[in-house]
């Protein structure tokens, strides 16, 4: 099984290591991918290595998409690759798991109309007008959706990402 | 069940929110227990409220004990009540994961000698002349007592560390 984690410059870096750690901790293979690969850098100073370029991403070779907050939805929204992936994720059915600002990048993507997410607070009234049914709680659940609002959330947002792969 | 994380000013900030979320996520009653009860600060910039202070903490009361590591567990080994809920664990066999510079409290405590044990690079001396069997592993696995060295070993620890509980 194989894991795809969206990050990029200015990435909430616990948002970004606790998903990347706990699909390891199953033993899935977890690759980052950015705008380009190679070093990446968290609002609170952690790097990580992307491992590839959402140009060179074949998606039907993941199995679960995880996008994280912070400061990178904003720059991953505007490569039109990463939002080719992620409607890849959407139109197959397969889990997606976005937290914080990662709805972003479904708003640019056009993926967030019509689905029950929550995300943080100050993009809230983004995807109320993208159409999305927001919902103030730990973690939303729709379908193969799952969204979280904050790193105070990623218990609850690890917790229900795991479960979509059971 | 509940669970007692030691935290302390300068803590390695995944290393102490990792484990706190992962433990969360098993619906495991989690409290970080400091110096003193209130706010304390990671290297890279995160908060977290102290539950209670070391002093307060009923050890009878937790199931297991996670040690963080960074610039905390130096300041954690001063504290007399911190070394003696320690000693309760281990005397009780109960389940201990120490990341990085966590095992400076277990040398403190006199609870290394003769362990299988890892620990961050820099401190490896000292627990080899405190009497641990040192392996340089992301998880080092000694009954009840797992121990790793960085916050790049976060999949494994956090792995192990679960696995103590079942």
């Amino acid at each position: 099984m194989k894991a795809l984690v969206f990050g990029a410059d200015g990435f909430e870096d616990l948002e970004l290591f606790y998903p990347y750690h706990r699909l390891k901790e199953e033993g899935i293979t977890t690759h980052i991918a950015s705008m380009k690969k190679g070093p990446i850098k968290g609002k609170q100073g952690y790097e990580i290595e992307a491992d590839v370029a959402f140009k060179d991403v074949n998606p039907a070779d993941y199995d679960i998409l995880v996008i994280s907050g912070g400061k990178g939805p904003e720059k991953m929204r505007l490569d039109e690759s990463a939002l080719e992936i992620a409607r890849h994720f959407f139109k197959e059915n397969k889990p997606v798991a976005a937290i914080c600002h990662g709805p972003q990048v479904l708003i640019s993507a056009g993926l967030i109309k019509g689905r029950k997410a929550t995300c943080w607070i100050g993009i809230r009234d983004d995807i109320i007008a993208a159409g999305a049914h927001y919902e103030d709680k730990e973690v939303v659940i729709d379908g193969n959706f799952v969204s979280s609002r904050s790193p105070a959330d990623l218990y609850a947002f690890g917790r229900e990402m795991i479960k979509l792969l059971e």
